[in-house]
């Protein structure tokens, strides 16, 4: 170890007045909020695509990023290698999981045959990585997306060829996941979607998506593999349309085709804000419908129209999101998988640490201030109170379902006018700002 | 009759070369496309509050629109007089249905009883106009968003009292919509979002929201009406965050609630655009759940995010409509309903015929359009050609769900990258303009 | 006076740790920050047409707001009424400053005579008030966009008679601005812009618009009105496409027509949102130009597409918001306009109160945080010293322009690849958390 | 020659009713409409940079384009063999002009000497091939975007170096457009933006830039280059801001800078509508300035959020652009440029040629519709009309400066209310498809 990043010490917790730039000043690991220490209510998680494979390419320009201790090549030993740079990366942030797909850790050679080989070998020295560290997996998945062959989708492609290959694939990564103790498996339909509808066939390839991930149920209970299925909307992009565009529309997937009981929800900032929605928005959607399982910790910028994938630093959104976290009772096997890139200018290996230890300050902020206003309970009353009229009364019968249009036609006629309060969304606002 | 329009006489088909902006050049109601008449596949309809009520006023100014036929009163009479103004106007444009609110066609008085009975003194009125004309109600509707009572949600509102008003109104609504024959009844939730989550609790107002809507499926029965029952989708306005803010997020919540057999979906093209989808898109989504039923006929500005409610008159949109419709077998309870308005600077009365000719001589070019399209067959061959590996061999299997992960993956080791053919989408677009 | 808010007191500084939400916990009008008194450095105003008149409709439904003083006439004894209830606003508030559109202060009559002369009844209350309270006009401006006569333009008209009209509602509102000490004049061009370019001479209406600001010019120095001219950039919201789209547009119609000299712009978040600029953005290229002017304290959502005009409560936008003004030395004539308006739900007294608060302690909070990093430094010296190579040799030679391409090829080819450090945005977003 | 694309014939006018996809439906390239031939009017160019270059790589995915003339290395022959494919595709494509990057036709290799001298010798090559085949360089540039070191800009970089770097490069695209007979040469500032304010100085980088562009001026006059400079806008892309965002902003800067009469503008439309502009919008703003020069020719999608480049085949925006290419005088020394790309799904060669087709196409429908619509003038006199109070009497003393705001106001207070007519949006907007 300590050959990737030789001058970064472990990064220490050191407090809010601290000047170091290189230590949390809010993310205590140990430190125990609402119960629980924050190492376990956080559950951080390093993208093995970002942090060790992006290379800062954009459509307009080739990489930046220095990674010294790659050399470039497509070789096994080449990934071997940059493995043990992960784990130190991890070590060094105190950061207790990692997610993968098939191809950032392994590469991917000339036949499926030698891919799933290198994929095998790759595998043997994770597993010794998390035996030796006790890192964990906290989901992985195959990459079906940057192959020229899933250039029309992958489930969804046109072609049945690649439907298998696609297959395949997935077998190989739910195998390696199950091996590796992997705590969850994340389906993200890269290439599930169309870039006309003037060459589609929308219903026959949404249902051989539901079919593929039928094949993925079966498989799971075949290998008896217990960890959890998710599911990761976003919309348009990289294709024209995706099909799993938000929660709204993968829920509604589910539910028609019979798959709801074996996925939740792994849900993106930046993909939420793509689709229109806020990140919160989309957490209470999955919430009620009991299917928010993980989160992609990101964040995107609101006048880009892309998936910019930054590093979350807003005390605001880590507030919200910890806030549906704690409401629904923590995470169970998901966590905060840190989906997010440096910039393209901030190229140099330093800037992996300021990116993650900037992130993890956010969140142990939006941790704690999350649980103070649920501690302090005003915006919570608030709450309850606004909806009052529905616990007793004319209220209750509605919601037990003990009324219908000729009793409430007869209780508006003779109660006139309901009298209303106001919103007080401003008020609100500014009670937000108490917490911070 | 002839008071509203003096000047105009009844507009009449005169063909591609007519000069005169008052006539049709394409619409020949009679005209048989595709074994049908023109007039009955594309079911034109003229919306009651565009263009009688529309004063034109915006966020910014106050109402342009010239109505001399129009008293400016809340009065019976004034609305009563109205009705004579839209029929003549539906009987000069050769539109043979009509969509309403409650509060369109009737003034909304002190009481709710108050309302009800002008309610049924302008439907004696409008009764009296369809049976003379032989025009008919598309469907109608109860306005749940216009009064101050709604601010916070009808049937999500917080308030019991609100919520009780609602029903009934929606009450009194089916009963006049059933009475004049309509043929469906649409729910459009104008205020059934949130303004912020900090004071919400979305899945309590859910919960509100699916009872209102079981109240009118049980209603429905109790009165025997058997007209359609429609949802309308659209995206963030006016609330923050409609609950129904696109196909998927309604066929989600309706399959939920076990509601999906009883409704279908009204759709529109500003509000697909809004939600981030292509009008045909929104229309595919609804047609593959068997729920595709009406369309609110016009368009919006791409580059501006609100609602603009314009009159559609772009040949690849009224195409790719109409494609859509002949598709799925024609419309059966639904039409095209012109849910748009003059711009604000457009004020006279006059302009209404324009923008209403200009409407039905777009769709009558989509629909010829989309008819060739399906006649000539050459887009249709080149999709089912592009999915034909799936026809037969292991896509067949794949599709009859006899082979699983490892059969696949076996299928994969053996036969190599497939070969995938271009999606020729430029071809395509070539292909379209060729029909134009 | 104590009529409109009878159960109000004035709001205190109670300090962060109080539970009142009527109090300032940040905002402490004396409290010297960077060297003078927060009040002189925020310098806030009251919109008169948001506070006083908005009645909060939206383009769905009828006003909400309880304004239990307006006794709802266009009379001009409502209007000075009015002026009493705005004055005692003010107070309770602590705002030394306030803004006014003509027809917001005074009732639109049947004449342009009419309008003047209630103008001038109405401009007899509020200087009388003023001298009463102390409070001062941070600038006046016309409503040139609300009445049906500019549906289609003031300045851009296409009739000549409505420009006469726009110069005359000028003419008479910088009359009363002068006449009651206003320290400013805003321009915004509601209407200048246009709903189609099927019917529209821009070139020619840009002229039009040029020609009425040199007008105001030449009658500026008629009346001896000494105070500042601003614009008002806004894209696409209420025409298709406003001229004054943002600062850059401006600044480009500013300097073709000769008049840069003569006006500075004032800057809204919300607009520069809605352009695709960060506020931050639009007032650096103001700076640049030497023409920030004054602000229109408000927020937008940045998922909804239109001017929401929220009250403005997020630290980081208050924070970016400062930094500019206290970089350019602090506000002159200009100052933090609340042109903002309680959401239609919040729509008691009261509220108007909360949201007011809320934007000062935001503000209050934001200046300290801003006026800290400046102190701090931290930022500062990273941006200069990522432009040193420019302090000497080879780049000090580029910006003196002494050399040119002959030269720097000459360099450049003796050099080699020059070796550029990186941007460090992440590790500068950290920092931005460490003075929250 | 006829290596590249064996099976491909020279593409021939075989009118509207053929149903073979590889030819002209409407391009007709000797046909005169108003009075010059097709081919003049639209002076069509392939760009060097999409056709021989891209990939058809994304974010998400490697390239899948089949480009089987080309060997993959970076060599300078493999660059001289593809001059050749290029004006092989231009041949039969029957294309006069191309446009290109100095890294497009050229390799970047390890030293910008080295570099130099590899283009020179493609130079070399284009310069043979122009020769043989009569077709003509329509513009080049320097690409100051892709490589590395200009991950933070390149004359608005941080580093003096790499503004030196930049100015070599340029220095030596304007000398090889130059010994071409190149009739332009353009600037898209690429990477001329910030990624963050927090680590930029934004005054100083454009100072940056004028200088840049100064040189280039000088070095134009030095060498005797007389073609035309253009400056293409675009916002927000690759940048979180880039610089040069819309017209209005080019403009802005080049009028401070004392530019303005040395540059044109380079518009796209999918740079216009990603700035929330119409093309016909940013095309009006240019020639209102005398500074429209030339059009990149695609399209985006607006639901999208970034630059799709796609072919363009929408009948509307080709009659809008050429309409006002028309009313400018028809192009000078710019031209129609296809910096367009196909779809990544759209990889074979044979694609090339179907989206070069169904641009061109669309380009000649619209020139004839363009054509069509002066010719009968129905639009043109209804504008002129609408502004004809502006002919005589107050309007035309208004546009001469002949009064001023007393006068103005006491022909308001004379005349009362003005008397409006009707925009005539949608008449206008049928009309418009009347010409299709």
């Amino acid at each position: 170890m300590n050959e990737a990043f030789p001058d970064i010490p472990k990064i220490q917790y050191e407090g809010p007045k601290s000047r170091n730039p290189l230590s949390f000043k809010h993310y205590n690991p140990d430190e125990v909020v609402g119960g629980k220490s924050m190492r376990s209510q956080l559950r951080f998680a390093v993208a093995y695509w970002h942090a060790m494979r992006n290379s800062l390419s954009d459509p307009f320009g080739g990489g930046t990023a220095q990674r010294p201790w790659d050399d470039g090549s497509n070789s096994v030993a080449n990934a071997q290698r940059r493995v043990w740079a992960c784990f130190e990366f991890m070590e060094k942030l105190g950061v207790d999981y990692y997610c993968w797909h098939d191809r950032d850790v392994a590469p991917e050679l000339n036949t499926l045959a030698e891919s799933n080989a290198a994929f095998d070998a790759v595998a043997d020295e994770l597993e010794k990585a998390q035996k030796q560290t006790g890192k964990k997996l906290l989901w992985g998945t195959a990459c079906l997306f940057s192959h020229a062959r899933y250039c029309q989708g992958a489930a969804t492609s046109p072609h049945a060829g690649v439907f298998a290959y696609a297959a395949a694939q997935v077998k190989k990564a739910m195998d390696v996941t199950h091996r590796l103790g992997g705590e969850g498996y994340t389906f993200w339909g890269g290439r599930e979607g169309y870039a006309t509808l003037w060459n589609t066939n929308m219903k026959r390839e949404l249902d051989h998506l539901a079919r593929l991930l039928h094949m993925a149920v079966d498989y799971k209970k075949k290998i008896g593999f217990t960890g959890q299925f998710y599911i990761e909307p976003k919309p348009r992009e990289p294709s024209t349309h995706q099909y799993d565009s938000d929660s709204a529309a993968c829920l509604n997937f589910l539910r028609e085709y019979g798959l709801l009981e074996h996925f939740k929800l792994n849900l993106e900032t930046n993909h939420a804000t793509l689709a229109g929605h806020t990140m919160r928005h989309e957490m209470q959607v999955a919430i009620a419908a009991n299917a928010l399982g993980s989160v992609d910790a990101n964040t995107g910028d609101e006048l880009i129209g892309w998936d910019t994938d930054q590093f979350p630093t807003n005390i605001y959104l880590t507030t919200e999101i910890m806030l549906e976290v704690l409401r629904m009772g923590g995470f169970t096997t998901g966590g905060l998988n840190f989906d997010a890139k440096c910039r393209r200018e901030s190229f140099e290996p330093v800037d992996l640490f300021h990116a993650h230890i900037g992130g993890m300050d956010a969140f142990a902020r939006g941790l704690k201030v999350a649980h103070a206003m649920i501690e302090d309970g005003r915006i919570d009353a608030f709450i309850k109170q606004r909806y009052s009229t529905f616990d007793s009364g004319i209220g209750a019968k509605i919601e037990k379902g003990e009324v219908g249009f000729a009793e409430l036609e007869a209780y508006a006629l003779a109660n006139g006018e309901p009298l209303l309060g106001s919103g007080r969304q401003e008020m609100l606002e500014n009670l937000v700002n108490d917490y911070l």
